[in-house]
């Protein structure tokens, strides 16, 4: 079988066997940003095309491939969910010489009932079921970083914090970024960054302390940056980690080193799961398909 | 005497008795980052020249002029400061024709010792201390908010929260705002925004909420700048307001008016400070320093 995991910025395909295991992978810088409408077929066989060559005749997709402006646009599935149930809802996508099957996003209801959404995540997340085990947390860090509860083998709940684009938007385009260098990261201004986000004080005013730090000398032009980082992932961190203990970390390594980090900082533990957790997770919701 | 208030976009002159009434009124938009270094005295000698031909003698300067980007540096006078400290630590600026005195800015450092700094606010609050009285609690709103505690006639501490320049860079660059229409101020929506800044979950969560809302249709595009708006003036209210009671207000009027807003959604109450207390602190540092 192949699997996609097809992104805004890129795209990562992988021939596996029916078990899951990886035979060959491809990827392409591809998002769904870069493809115009009624291009996907094209930019799908342009990867993936040799190993249909080869033999291959099913096509799993995850990601905002799903999404209004990917491909064909996926309900969203309502949490709790677990393999089975995601495996029930896959949408069948007309495609020339292949099956092709869309996993859909999750959706779920904060405490005050504010709708949260995710795509590709949720394989991810069933990928990594087998390290997590029945029950446990889990940080899926970006843009809109994703914390999802595991309970009893299925996505239970999760919540959506805004900090990495709040990072870069704060960086470009405030007077916190003149007051930055293009330094390579700083370890321990970040440190001092996720201490500041466990302080008690509001991130509101910590941000202008990164200012004030600043204009006082006690923050150099080439720590600014990654003190601000780890006062935006403090604060989630904090928000999130609600009871210390061990967060599986799902995403991109250097990403991931950070919010390993921060999470020690912050009194917890990190255990990372490996970056092949869509693939797994694609097969997985297969497999269930193919039992129910 | 002369007063002016000159921030860092507008420059606001005011003619009075000794006593701090206002006898005529001047502005002009040269804010100090309109003015080229080395222009400073012809701009003051522009807007105020009429009155120093009439027999004026004597300036006294409040604002970011005093700023490393402004006229002179002035030093910061640290917390708490009362109008005799102020007026004892003007600097005296060299001009032909009149006295100038510089008002220095205040410096404070929160629990955690990172520092605070204001330039202007601190004659804006001096001035309004005839409303105030003996003690009570200040917000004076705007791009880096200042709240100040009044306690025995004295500027005791002080807290800045980066509300406004958060809200113009998440609005200018980040998907929340590609999601907005210019549409006119919605109270409704502002009110949502401050009452899910007052659930008790974090901002980085509530403003992922903006897109998943306006995603699910249960925020309008006409809506979502205001709500917007609410949920970050709510978490500085939400903040800063630890115990409810009177805020005094001082600033424009528009942002002066949603601040009273949300100040009453959070279960405090709003008094708001007329526009002329900057002239009526000038008056009043002048007063302590000819007591002295």
């Amino acid at each position: 079988m192949i699997g996609v995991d097809w992104g805004t910025s890129s795209l990562r395909a992988y021939r596996m066997t029916e078990a899951g295991q990886i035979i060959a992978r491809a990827s392409a810088p591809s998002g769904i940003l870069q493809v115009a409408a009624g291009d996907f077929p094209n930019v799908l066989r342009h990867v993936v095309g040799d190993w249909l060559a080869d033999g291959e005749s099913k096509i799993m997709l995850s990601g905002m491939v799903g999404s209004r402006q990917g491909w064909i646009e996926a309900p969203y599935l309502p949490c709790p969910a677990d393999p089975a149930a995601i495996g029930a809802a896959l949408t069948r996508i007309p495609f020339d010489g292949a099956d092709v099957l869309l996993v859909p996003g999750l959706s779920d209801r904060d405490e005050a009932g504010t709708p949260e959404v995710m795509r590709g995540e949720e394989t991810q997340l069933i990928g990594a079921l087998d390290q997590i085990g029945e029950s446990g947390l889990v940080c899926l860090p970006g843009s809109h970083s994703k914390w999802a509860r595991i309970e009893q083998g299925q996505i239970a709940s999760f919540r959506t914090y805004f900090s990495g684009e709040a990072f870069a938007a704060l960086r470009s385009g405030t007077i916190l970024g003149r007051m930055m260098d293009d330094a390579p990261h700083d370890a321990g201004a970040f440190g001092r960054g996720v201490a500041r986000a466990n302080d008690g004080g509001h991130m509101l005013h910590h941000l202008f302390g990164v200012r004030s730090l600043a204009l006082f000398g006690e923050l150099g032009s080439g720590q600014t940056a990654s003190y601000l980082s780890g006062l935006l992932i403090g604060h989630e961190i904090r928000a999130a980690l609600q009871i210390a203990g061990t967060v599986h970390l799902i995403g991109a390594t250097a990403l991931c080193a950070l919010y390993a980090q921060a999470i020690g900082l912050c009194g917890g533990h990190a255990s990372l799961v490996d970056e092949d957790a869509a693939a797994r997770g694609l097969a997985r919701i297969d497999q269930a398909r193919s039992v129910a």
